[in-house]
């Protein structure tokens, strides 16, 4: 017997990780999510393991304040730096960004060449390799530190970003890699650009893979809603400017309502 | 008389504090300095003016540990957020990057009609326009977020660096404006391609006026060095990555010597 109403926490260093909320409201509709930015101390790419793992745990301390059933993790660098201490140190189930799109890559790849991208932090770390090794998958890494950026600013599809694409993505011409990993929750913004670029390359965007394991997991541990309308969103940034909402609302496309600012010591 | 060959402390909160050492190394050459840079928590842009004026107070007494006779501020978030209440705290010589850059362009402008260009911090703070406002100067204010992540990448003259100039840039076109202050330590790197876009325009960089700044405020405190041999640079990050050096040394045209990580808790 499913039935559990409470909300599912989703949070991520910045805006990236509405790309997974945007996904997860999708696949689950009935849901209420919490939605928790943490904009005043983006990005996290910089910071060491101990702070990171620090910010993370007083997000879901609030998010346990609000007794949600379970947390996805839809920030890259928390994923790759700090989810098994997270997964240990909390009880209820934590989903990161990491092994879904790694599980999406190995069921898809067909010749075992696989590209992922992501920031300089992401591919310094070596995550996405790590795991792929295992499967004997050979991996090509590329760290594209403007995509950010440029998501940020709104240009999803526009000459410019069309140009660093190619610059980044020209790298994997030669390596005949049949899928390519998103590696980062901004990037999904811009799969019309990558798959120019790379037009015959299957293009994993972690946020779907994410959304079918959370609703595999709600699943398995009898947590899904029996509510049978929309679900609410709730947001919390812990710096709220206009640029904030603006991209907000572009990366959702739709007005953000329940709005809050937050603040954490 | 002078004579005092203490070393000059140059902060900012990244490394786009290096084109102001830059400059000031050329016109001082006989100087000793230190130049510290908050990698491991940059930007500053995004956080509150308490923590702001927390991390430069926390590198100010790091500086006057190694003994500092003056104190340049190459960070224009530091310069506008916390310059006045830094300057009452501490009794040595302090000067910031934006007035010197502010007292040049009133200098030059003949039509009264000045552009600022910066990060979204220093451009929503109007403090160029505060400044300038006194003075009866109309100006014209843009935000040019994706000049840094260009700079930070290394690419400071190419086909896409020129498209986005074009874009920010092209605002000022109607404007009528004979002198654009570049509002961001960054950005001097990228004068070719801006002068590409405004070509009649003066081009102020904060860089060259704070240095000249700094002779004046060291002759009138009789702080000028009395060594006659090439001064010494030393070089403290936050964070120490690769990328990093690799810029830095972009910025200053010479490999990276007296290099040390610091931990600012």
């Amino acid at each position: 017997m499913n039935g559990n109403n409470n909300p599912i926490g989703v949070f991520d260093s910045g805006i990236g990780g509405l790309t997974v909320l945007k996904e997860l409201t999708l696949k689950l509709p009935f849901e209420n999510f919490i939605y928790v930015g943490d904009t005043a101390r983006v990005p996290y790419g910089t910071k060491s393991k101990e702070t990171i793992t620090h910010y993370a745990s007083q997000i879901i301390e609030f998010l346990l304040s609000k007794n949600v059933k379970l947390i996805v993790v839809a920030c890259n660098t928390v994923s790759s730096n700090s989810l098994n201490i997270l997964k240990k140190k909390y009880k209820l189930p934590i989903i990161g960004v990491i092994e879904p799109g790694v599980k999406k890559a190995i069921s898809i790849t067909k010749n075992k060449r696989v590209g992922v991208i992501g920031t300089k932090a992401t591919i310094n770390s070596h995550t996405y390799k790590k795991f792929l090794k295992k499967e004997k998958i050979k991996t090509f890494e590329k760290a594209c530190p403007l995509f950010v950026p440029l998501v940020e600013e709104g240009w999803f599809d526009n000459e410019i970003t069309q140009l660093v694409a190619k610059e980044y993505l020209n790298d994997f011409k030669d390596k005949d890699i049949d899928t390519l990993i998103l590696g980062c929750t901004h990037y999904p913004m811009l799969i019309p650009v990558i798959k120019r670029v790379l037009d015959n390359v299957n293009i994993i965007n972690s946020a779907e893979a994410v959304s079918l394991e959370t609703e595999e997991v709600l699943f398995k541990n009898k947590l899904l809603t029996n509510n049978k309308t929309k679900g609410k969103v709730e947001y919390y940034f812990t710096d709220l400017t206009e640029l904030v909402l603006e991209i907000s609302e572009k990366i959702l496309e739709t007005p953000l309502q329940n709005v809050n600012k937050i603040f954490f010591p």
